[in-house]
């Protein structure tokens, strides 16, 4: 699986792009690996999104061919005494700070760990260039995930809420994303019932947008499997005034 | 053409990056066509614009050498009845909704067009990744387009407004996009007349930026063989207050 | 070095990629060198900032392994009598126009520089796709330095400003960029003392982010050498009212 002719190595960041921090990490992955195909996800994330950053690798980093090595720098915690990972997960290899961030791919039975050392001239203020990159390098290559430091015991994990099951029979999750087009994903799996409660709005649960008219809001299972609250072309969030970690209430449909 | 050792997928959407969508479209992408060269064109297209996307897509498409597949996301009836398309135009192919996006490379001569098959599991929100992302790979791999569905017969065309000859010899155009730069760009053809009015401004037709001075509004044939008005190192959009839609009128020059 | 296998060709602009014209580059890249490997920068600079992309080019362009051509598209003089540069330097390429944004490269020892031709049908606004991209594939595809123009000169050349030394045995240097974290990166390299006043605020320099509270404002050596004045888990500009230009001082520890 690894060393392959041309490995593939994909880039998630807070860094945005002007500053030219993602493009000297790229030089350096160009350097320690030059066979590499470099695979831009985002550089956007709000600066230091944790949570934020986490909900995405969790998206991605499986549906990579096997031998693929993530970057994943959103790392408020740098130049303090939070560990630097290399994870290897169902074929994957991920790199990044010890906040959470990979806990999607930590997370998986038989994942390992390791704690990667930190070379004595790398810069406090930014291991994305000096710790992340040559590591991710350096597994491209195919060096095993061993070699770059010992294994690392207890990860900081961080996971997506459980939503409750209330006394009569409903049960309630919460908003756990926003997305770019207003639609609210929430930590629901599909459920029987009709409609869904958010924010004082009744919506009607429907296959897909398809099914409803014009600006109409309806709840559906998301391309992640999960409930989301959507309006057809609109915005959810704006229209029905939406946010991160507002409940969802699911009631059972009444029995006729 | 086809079958390249490193074929070449573009990706046009108006996903953003933060949210993964683009980011599980690459995993699919390279898990069913490994060697492939991913090129990003835009994922900042403004939500559902397919105006936008369309004009884009004109620019680029056969800029790419024959055998690229195009990839182009902008999908606000995803879920519908809308079919999903993969064309195949002067050697290269490009693969999206049938809501007129494609309309530029649909409408030469010898394009040919097929249905894509939407598999049973496609999630009925997210086509990209589930539709589009496996059909470009099939043509990156080599695959002939017909054996990804059947012959397509009328699909969705947007064409750019045609300006409107005038009595008194002038001809009216419009504006059809406003760039980064605040550029207008109009749908005129390049024209003898030595002045345009947009606005209200009577507006000189010059060769190029250089030929007024700093802050100076004029007019030239752009980068796209199409009028443009522009304001020397500043926005034409703001100082004139110009708009997508506002009519662009060329009267002839006077006869002496 | 020249003529690798899948050679690199980064790109920077100020063109956003909204309206394709990146897109048409990359297409032009592509067809003639049809293995290239193209790797963004950005091209979210603001419009038409020759001081910004200045500093970012500094930053990455020698982090890229050699025979790297590097295309640098900020251009506000395009369609004037501007020079279009093509560099050699320390092993990697450089094209873009003569107006200081190649400073850090041109300015190194050996550097080389010529004058590309301009070819008769380019297009007066858009010289990065009709001049700059055309040379980068020829740079890419092994092509010497020389057959691609003249020798140039004499080169626009820009440089961070030097920091003044007082009389009282400190130091003003200057903000010269605000990064997306909000950081103020200066001109000022490392010093001895224990303070800077920057604002109106006194402000203590420490090794890293961790040697501070959360909130508190630090000024620490950057991963590019100089002193940033940053505010831990927050935004230096924002918290403390900090632009580009604004002066820096620093004062030596008084002798106790």
């Amino acid at each position: 699986v690894a060393g392959l002719p041309h490995p593939v190595i994909t880039l998630l960041t807070d860094f945005g792009t002007a500053d030219g921090y993602v493009a000297e990490m790229k030089g350096v992955l160009l350097s320690l690996a030059p066979e590499a195909r470099i695979v831009d996800i985002a550089h956007d994330i709000p600066p230091q999104d944790i949570m934020r950053a986490r909900l995405t690798v969790s998206r991605y980093w499986r549906r990579f061919p096997p031998g693929t090595v993530h970057v994943v720098v959103v790392d408020p915690g740098v130049g303090t005494a939070r560990a630097a990972l290399a994870v290897e997960s169902e074929g994957r290899f991920l790199v990044g700070p010890d906040n959470g961030v990979l806990s999607s791919a930590i997370g998986v039975g038989h994942a390992r760990v390791v704690d990667l050392d930190v070379p004595g001239g790398a810069s406090p203020t930014f291991h994305g260039r000096d710790v992340f990159a040559p590591a991710a390098a350096r597994l491209a290559r195919g060096e095993p995930l061993d070699i770059l430091g010992r294994t690392h015991r207890k990860s900081v994990m961080i996971h997506t809420p459980v939503p409750i099951r209330a006394d009569g029979g409903g049960v309630t999750g919460e908003i756990i994303a926003i997305d770019r087009f207003g639609n609210a994903i929430t930590n629901l799996e599909p459920l029987p019932g009709e409609t869904v409660t958010v924010a004082g709005w009744v919506v009607p649960v429907v296959r897909t947008f398809g099914d409803v008219a014009v600006g109409t809001p309806c709840a559906l299972v998301g391309s992640a499997g999960l409930l989301e609250i959507a309006v057809r072309d609109g915005s959810a969030a704006n229209s029905l005034g939406l946010g991160v970690g507002m409940p969802v209430e699911w009631m059972p449909a009444p029995v006729p």
